[in-house]
This record gives C-alpha cells, sequence and structure tokens, in this order.
C-alpha cells in the first residue's frame, strides 16, 4: 500500500518547488486536502494565471503583463541610465525608493559557481546588446551585496569597461539608522573605503 | 508600483499554506514564472485532482478514491480491532511493517491544548460509534509519543476506559538498532517501565 495516486503525483510536485523537502511536502499537502475545495481552487488558478497573464519584458526582463513592462513602456523615463538588479522584485524594491528614474535589466538570476550558475544562464548577453545602440551612458550596477552579487559586478566590470559608458556600483556601507558598533566587520570596511567628502 | 495582480493573487494564495512564509512564498512564486508551463500545469492540475478524486473513507478517515478506504474494503482484515492513529500517513508507515492485520481509525490530528485544538475538532465521537457498534474488542491507541500524542491517548482512554474492550497504547522505548547511551532519559525511563519477561 501507498499514497494514493492523486496524492503522490502532488508529492511529487510539490517537492520539485524550492524549499520544499519531503517533510513539507507531506504537510502542505495534507493541508490541502482539508482544506475547503474553494482555497484549494484559488491556488491552482494563481499558478495558472500567474504563467499565463505574466511574463518577462522583452527589453529588460522585468515581470510585465504586456510586452513590455510598465517602466520600459514610460516616456517619462531617461533612457540613458540603465541599473542592473538580479531579480524582478529588486526593481520594486528601487521604485519604492522613488529615487531613481532610468531604466533597469534585470539579470533573472547571479552568477554563482557554487551552484553552478555560469554567466550564459543570466540575461547578460542581452545587456550588451541594449548598451550597443548607443543610448546608455551610465550602468549602474545594484546586484546584491554578497558573494554572487559582487561576482557578478565584476564579470559585468569585465565586459562593459572600455566601453564610452559609465559603469558605478551601488554603495556598502552602514545601513541607515544602524549603529556604527553592530556593523560587521566587512560592511564597516566598506563603509571606511567607501567615505565621501562632507559638505 | 507593486507586483502585478496574477503575483500578488499568488503570494497570497502561497502564504496560506503551513510553513510558507512571505520569503518562501516569493521564492517558489519567481520559481514558477521561471519553469516551463508544463511543471507549472502539472502542479495546478495535481491540486485539483487530490480535491476531487481524493476524500476521506467515511468509515476510518484515511484517505480514499472511493467512499470507504481500501482496508476497510478489504474482507480479509480483522474488524474486531482498530488501532487509533492521528493522521492518514500514519496508517500508510503501520501497513508498511505488514503486522497489522485489523482496521484503522484517523483521528485527523492530535489534541493539541496550546494550538486550541480541542477534541472536539477531531474524529472522536465518530469513533465512539464505532465501538457502540459491539464488533470492536481491542482497540490500540498508536497516537505519536510527543505530548499531544499522549494527550490524547489519555483522553480516549479516559472515553473507553469502562467499555467491554480491550485498549492497549503501542510500546515506547529504546528504537530498534539504537545504543542505550543514546537515548534519551524520557524514552530510557519509558523502556525500563515498559519491560517485558525475557522468555
Amino acid at each position: 500500500m501507498t499514497y494514493a495516486k492523486p496524492l503522490t503525483m502532488l508529492l511529487q510536485a510539490l517537492e520539485r518547488l524550492p524549499g520544499i523537502g519531503p517533510r513539507s511536502a507531506e504537510r502542505i499537502a495534507f493541508y490541502l486536502l482539508r482544506t475547503s475545495r474553494e482555497e484549494a481552487r484559488q491556488l491552482a488558478q494563481a499558478i495558472v494565471d500567474v504563467k499565463e497573464r505574466l511574463r518577462f519584458c522583452t527589453l529588460c526582463f522585468n515581470l510585465s503583463e504586456a510586452d513590455r513592462c510598465p517602466v520600459c513602456q514610460d516616456p517619462a523615463r531617461d533612457p540613458s541610465i540603465i541599473c542592473v538588479v538580479e531579480e524582478p522584485k529588486d526593481v520594486l524594491a528601487i521604485e519604492k525608493t522613488g529615487s531613481f528614474r532610468g531604466l533597469y535589466h534585470v539579470l533573472l538570476g547571479a552568477i554563482a559557481p557554487l551552484e553552478g550558475v555560469g554567466p550564459e544562464l543570466l540575461k547578460i548577453d542581452e545587456l550588451l546588446h541594449r548598451l550597443s545602440e548607443g543610448t546608455v551612458q551610465e550602468v549602474i550596477v545594484a546586484t546584491d551585496a554578497d558573494k554572487d552579487g559582487e561576482i557578478t559586478a565584476a564579470h559585468l566590470s569585465k565586459l562593459i569597461r572600455g566601453k564610452p559608458i559609465r559603469l558605478t556600483r551601488i554603495a556598502s556601507g552602514i545601513p541607515v539608522g544602524s549603529h556604527l558598533e553592530y556593523a560587521d566587520q566587512a560592511t564597516l570596511a566598506r563603509a571606511l573605503e567607501g567615505r565621501r567628502e562632507l559638505f
């Protein structure tokens, strides 16, 4: 005797999701078995909808319901500055600050040698293609400040250096509102290194 | 700017699942966005199928594709012994041992005072109803050996004691193949308490 076929199929499908092992898959499957038919239907529908209605912007790979994302479609944005991020959620985070008026380029990941993610799996060729068109004057590399993000930034730097484009990296340092004594050594070292003139 | 509607809906649906917080929901949602349409469709279909094709056995509350589960339908099983477990997966675990030939009763949970799960949420009335029919001669309480499982066992004992039915509890003790020195104190104390004659 094993689990009935529909349950086995669900467990297999759940275990393919990131961060879901056999235990969590079981927990979720039994939850779905017990919850209302309506809630289960909503989840299934949401999965289908997200695949059918959302895609990646063909220019910048941000999430979009149309061919071009709302940022790329906005004529008020400055096409001469491109901010390079790892994920669509990073676009959202930067948009929330309201302090960037250029366009984005989403790499859809970061170079992660330990996980076998090489540059060829990211949208780097597509970025170089955009740069080759001559409109872009500055590229801000806003990949994460972790190891993979830094490796990715270094890789981009190698590819873009030499082109007539200003290449910048967002600053690392003490988080705003945080105490110096709580900063880890690496952050503090970076903060010192990245010091600016005080006007 | 926020996430597009389909993504927001998916995140909300995912966050309702047990053990899935905002971070894991995001991770899963972006995974689904990037995976093949076929894999996403399979997951959605598996969720729908499990709700439409699986239900709980009307007699013992084991999972079943029919009104009665395969165990309850099997004429070779001994209806005079009922093994009470917390979850359908416990039925599977016991079936795998091949050493039980009676029927089951799945409580669909355990009494958990800290989580607000009282006996009224479990299939206890249904168990008492089965016992009242006079066929059952032994009830083996095989709830988990943790706190909730023991509370549940004690509660069942109070309800069944006094009826002309043998009431037993599965043994706690040193796991087979494991060393005495590695057993925790509670397990060791239980193992001593539950000692048997050596023939």
